[in-house]
């Protein structure tokens, strides 16, 4: 068997990251190895109606569940590591990870009942893992959480790389660089292709250090009087380490509320990457026994989300902490693309009851920054990989354009570079690419403990149902003559108050008796065009009255 | 009669504008003289599901009819005139307003059937209105529409200022500068409390001249090979003024495309605002006459509406204009907040089919600036004005903080600032200001041609049905025993679908049906108790197998 027969060949294509933000998973097939990359959710979008979480269709790993020779995890973060809990029941294959990164796995497994069955393999900066034909090694990168890595498969074809996350921080939190000169060493040996992180590829310049945070909070702190509030993603242990410094520094003693933020601290200290001295931490119930110049609070909520901890403080209804005028409130996150309102309703509210916030908008020395590399990082690791193949991957399309429009400025041929969709398959066989057979992929929603049961017509109605609401028609025939023994009903919910449409409600009463005797006269007597009669008309008049479509469904009993 | 007495005091309040971004509505009223300032409308919030959109309660303008004197408009967009079809049919009253403003008030009255039963009456920078015992005058502004002027009502009490929108354009597209002059002399005379515009009091520094987004626009026309669409706000007509120029200087010619473009490009040039040479224009059927390079595309849809033009042509869905590879579109304006991820969507499309496209995120020269102030433009305003008493209004909570932060800054003192509410009543008398009576006001949704008639136990309802659908079920009861003559039939819209979730709603069946022996068995003949058992039995299980709380909508007929 040669290298380039048809079954061996290189296969590249994503179930899930391709414009869109989350749910990145990234396959590398060589031959019968298949190496996974990557396992995220993505919380669902506006028109996906009482959806909790989406994940990506893993149907092809399925199909293919003997070869897959594992998952490797590049971060900790939920758009990585969140669909496994449902990706793993339907693929039972080993998992490969850093330490912190398989902390926060666990812990999801074992949520999740899966963490016996499931096998772990620790993984760092200095491991090489053989799967098959494929071998994988990983170098550390800088990210809002650490532990972070990017990885190199080394096939037989060549070298694919794939960054994770990645911004470079020359003054990292924890003092641990990204591996540059391993960066450097990969790209020195050749990389045939290189999938790399688009989050930030429209974005001029380079990203700021976490550091820089750091200082802009640690200001803050030295001019409050009172307590100091500070909400920031539970996940990204470098800015809570630095709130827990500058409590410190203050003389302060440090509560944590949130039920994830509570999690991560916990996971982190065990880990031993967040490092909090002893007597730091004190009890929510504890706070109000300190004076408020003692006190640091850190809690989940910067997304403005309607049941986290910082929402619920701003009005008032959280059980533990209640915010006094002259308290100091942190944001220290941005809003996330479609959480911008409900950030803006939170610190509107937090202004109300008196506190002194400082967000994004309001605050110069920046409180956040991204963990995503600028255009000036992303041609840094072009430059250090100069890959042959390039396909930017984690983001819309206007991004991987973007960072497509990077790796031209840099040297790489435009026809050497693939902007994909998920599903996409680049395939790579004698130093050539192109595009292969398309792979089947997708959305799967999960609403509740239902994974993929809600569809276009579930969503369709929910949708319908929002707009105008329903207007439920019953009524009962008699099997004998077909004459109404009772009803027409009509109830409605969610299109007007019934007190104050009466006259509407009885004119639409009258409207379907009507239709119904005319039905009866045209021997109408299938229920399906009784029922579409009904519909039409009351519909017809309804948006004559009102402008309004609310669903109809007509209900016939026979007794 | 006394000016101090009870009857005349000054009293000052917002009915819509407050804590929100739009459905501005102002009201200043000395004793029996009230004057209406602004009657705007706001689209709906995202849990207003099905609203259209929505306006002030004039609850207090119509119970005190007899003493409004008029409504003066301080400018054409949405947020100031868009209320008055709704308003004017509860409120028969004078609207005072400049050419452009009247011009394009006309348009919707007519619509509405109101236009003869109006006053109208047009002012200009020189006006004196009597207005009863307030004299209005009116100084012009810079603003993203043409024609805008700010207000001085000289009231017994005192002088009285509203900014209206506004920012300060040192080059103005069409060399209308602001009337700094005047506003220094009223400054000079004295003013007793000033309303001034905070959307943008967060911002630093001053805000940017139109003239740079004409540069940029015009930069891009340059380079461009084939066919420039730009959407933009149809009602920015300095803008729209600069895409004219671009096209006549690059031999170009331009159709306009999309409803509300179209409106305001005949009024802008009816009325002399916006100069278009003869023989420009050219019908949308025409485009594909010309070539490529021949043609200016201006239409509507900068923020991603799904029905817009621009989306349409995105999709390949609109039916007199196809994008092609290679066509520049340039997205002149930002995503007002909320709509980030339609205008992101649109973007995506539009890379996709091929497009060049040229928007906020990606443009190094800003192809929009905004029309409002930042905080240099304000303290300039607070200074010519140097009121007394000051009220910000225009924008949520943490921007009416900033912008009071602002005045306190260039010296009026915080005990004369304040951050209201709408409906929050500021008093003045003997030179003293103080909160007074709280005037009740409030959101009127429309939805359709209903006004007011949605409120929160139908919002509640279309949140409950679009998060995870509706159950109906439906029995039949016989009137003498109370047996079941038919169902119980469950009917699922929104929750699951049927076909994939059979032995659920089979075990549903069985569940509702052994409730109702329970209940017979207890002699449970009150329908409303019997509803509410099958409610909690099929809640419970329900939840239980889904995690889903679908609405339960049992009906009992009885034959």
């Amino acid at each position: 068997m040669t290298k380039n027969n048809s079954r061996s060949k290189l296969t590249i294509f994503a179930l899930g990251g391709l414009d869109e933000i989350g749910k990145n998973m990234y396959v590398v097939r060589y031959g019968d190895d298949i190496v996974v990359i990557d396992s995220g959710l993505m919380f669902p979008e506006e028109e996906m109606l009482g959806i909790d979480v989406v994940i990506p269709d893993v149907t092809y790993l399925v199909e293919n569940q003997d070869k897959v020779r594992g998952i490797l995890l590049t971060h900790g973060h939920e758009d990585h590591i969140g669909g496994l809990p449902y990706i793993l029941k339907q693929l039972n294959v080993p998992i490969f990870g850093t330490k912190l990164t398989m902390g926060l796995v666990e812990h999801k497994l074992r949520e999740a009942h899966l963490l016996n069955q499931t096998k772990r393999v620790l993984v760092n900066n200095r491991s090489e893992i053989k799967l098959g034909s494929i071998k994988a090694t990983f170098f550390r990168t800088n990210h809002s959480i650490p532990d972070s890595v990017g990885v190199c498969l080394e096939t037989p074809e060549g070298n694919v790389v794939h960054t994770g996350d990645f911004k470079f921080d020359m003054t990292p939190v924890n003092g641990k660089e990204a591996d540059i000169h391993k960066m450097a060493e990969i790209g020195q040996k050749g990389v045939l292709c290189l999938l790399s992180d688009s989050t930030n590829a429209e974005r001029p310049g380079f990203t700021g250090s976490e550091r820089e945070v750091g200082e802009a909070i640690e200001n803050l702190f030295r001019k409050s009087k009172q307590r100091v509030i500070v909400a920031t993603f539970a996940s990204n242990i470098h800015r809570i380490q630095q709130v827990v410094d500058a409590t410190c520094k203050y003389n302060r003693k440090l509560a944590v509320i949130g039920r994830s933020m509570v999690n991560v601290v916990n996971i982190g200290m065990e880990l031993g990457y967040l490092h909090v001295p002893p007597d730091l931490l004190i009890d929510p119930d504890d706070i109000n026994r300190l004076p408020a110049h003692k006190v640091t609070v850190m809690s989940t909520g910067s997304q403005g989300e309607p049941m986290s901890a910082l929402t619920r403080m701003a009005h008032g209804s959280h059980r533990k902490i209640e915010i006094l005028p002259g308290d100091t409130v942190i944001l220290a996150a941005t809003p996330i693309p479609g959480n911008e309102k409900a950030v803006a309703r939170t610190v509107n509210q937090l202004f109300r009851v008196g506190a002194d916030v400082f967000y994004s908008n309001n605050t110069q020395q920046g409180v956040h920054v991204s963990g995503h590399g600028s255009q000036e990082d992303l041609k840094l690791m072009l430059n250090l990989m100069k890959p042959q193949f390039f396909i930017p991957i984690h983001g819309e399309h206007r991004m991987l354009r973007a960072h497509g429009q990077l790796a031209e400025s840099i040297g790489v041929p435009s026809e050497n570079i693939f902007v994909c969709d998920n599903g996409d398959a680049v395939e790579i066989s004698g130093g050539k690419a192109r595009y292969g057979t398309k792979i089947t992929t997708g959305n799967v929603l999960i609403d509740g403990l239902g994974v993929g049961d809600v569809g276009n017509i579930v969503l369709r109605d929910r949708k319908l149902l929002s707009q105008d609401g329903i207007l439920v028609v019953v009524v009962t025939l008699s099997k004998n003559n077909g004459k109404v023994l009772s009803g027409p009903d009509i109830i409605s919910r969610g299109f007007v108050y019934v007190r104050e449409s009466e006259k509407l409600l009885e004119e639409a009463n009258r409207i379907v008796t009507q239709t119904m005797e005319k039905c009866a006269n045209e021997r109408v007597s299938e229920w399906a065009s009784l029922k579409t009669s009904i519909r039409d008309a009351l519909g017809r008049y309804l948006y004559d009255q009102t402008r309004r479509r609310p669903m109809i469904l007509p209900i016939i009993m026979e007794v």
